[in-house]
């Protein structure tokens, strides 16, 4: 005996749900309001964000690079939208609300960030890829290019999942 | 033969230069500015600096928790500061200005974060420890408390410098 | 009402665990029989082991030096080990099976190593400090001195415990 | 003016210097020897090795999983090996004892490895891309697959280069 394949959600409900994740992702998470983090993708396979250079995110106002902990913070936050989106997909009878309430006992547990090269350019793109998801433990790679897609940093993070 | 061991910088010329790492550290990284990082001591074997929490700092406004991203900004920037603080030090004959061009050359490589707790408190203290300071690359350890002493986060990272 | 604090282990009980712990770190883990990592402490708050020198584990011939593959997978059992012990103090009731059977479901997620100097001396000591043991997961810091204390590299570990 | 590409290595010094690196990991990296990694391929791009699972490479015997230090130590060098094909071909001009003595002043500066699932399976592939090198600091990707394809641990490291 197998099991059958989960029902996908609805489109209407994934439409509600999409909207969801990111209004929460970029107005009730405050500080990615301080870093101007926006979504540009909720699909499982294809999670993107983007933040656009400006003075307060520059880590030295002589250089014009973003600051190391802009970077970090931006593929920490785009790491557990990452998650998020795979946790939706691997509950596909789980409504809106209940996704949400998942979101709300993830946390990071620990980061790598590697700096490759400066931050320079007028917009950037963060991308996560989840290389694991179990029931406890969730592993995702990120990685942050410039608008010419250059790869200015990758990461590496462990969240708790439920 | 020996060498000699160096002279220390001088009380007034030391002066000078803690107020320039301070200044530029707290006015010309414009994203500490955002964090609100203010530096609490630049002396060798205890660099210590404070951010105080503010709503736009927080994870989710419901939680009130600092933003991971605040926390690896913060022990990012701090572990910086002490290697700069190490690396003054190792220099005593080099002027504020000399010193301030060798902060120009200096960068993370990369970082770790160990999130252990949460961040709640109406303050945090964040602190450096240079464990290795070689030629080309140096290595700090980082740690922030709340204001009860609890340890919310660790840090490693490793920076170049020149 | 408070929680009474649970009894601890009788001495009896506590020796027959230490001298399991001892047994299987040391013997049924094939990897460290090969390591040649002995165990010198398994008490709360000081946990430390020991590796010697010697031709099989060196990085390359000419140079002597400890290859950092053995480091690594030294601070990796060291963290193990360290919140192994943790554990048994955390769970004083359990008796040394119990205590075994939590052992069989921890995991590293993941492991952090800097190495600071070059691994030279004919003996080395690793040690574990627990820097956070949760319900799920445990955060420890290791370090790994050579003979005179050098200070050789760092680690940091999260793991899964039960 | 722009400066000409440099020429390629000629194919015979090409294949000596293969020879003499594949030689070098294989048999003078004693702990290589240990682990029993061998070298499938050292192409540019395409830099991948092997373990052969073995008693000695179990965490406890019981399970028969490859230790957690096995995987760190297999990924370290195989990052290792990665920047030292991409130093080559960045140096068209050294001669094999050249690039031989680059390789002497390497070191690993830290390294992350994340432990996604039981490595389990009669052999392992580990693999490396660079993703950046840089004249004083490489920054190497690993992964570890079992003879199935699944992806058993990935890796991030920092390396001195010259």
């Amino acid at each position: 005996m197998t099991h059958a394949p989960l029902a996908p959600r609805s489109a209407e409900e994934q439409a509600r749900l999409d909207t969801a994740l990111v209004e929460m992702f970029e107005q009730r998470i405050t500080f990615n309001q301080v870093l101007g983090l926006k979504v540009l993708s909720v699909k499982p396979g294809d999670v993107r964000g983007r933040i656009t250079m400006k003075p307060e995110l520059v880590g030295h106002y002589s250089y014009g690079r973003l600051h190391g902990g802009v970077i970090s913070a931006t593929l920490d936050a785009m790491g557990g939208l990452g998650l998020m989106v795979a946790i939706a997909e691997r509950h596909p009878s789980d409504n809106t609300m209940q996704v949400m309430q998942r979101f709300s006992r993830m946390g990071t547990i620990d980061l790598r960030i590697d700096y490759l090269r400066q931050g320079l350019g007028p917009h950037f793109i963060a991308s996560a890829e989840v290389i694991r998801l179990g029931g406890r433990v969730g592993t995702v790679q990120m990685r942050l290019v410039n608008d010419e897609g250059t790869l200015i940093a990758t990461g590496a993070g462990a969240y708790m999942v439920a």
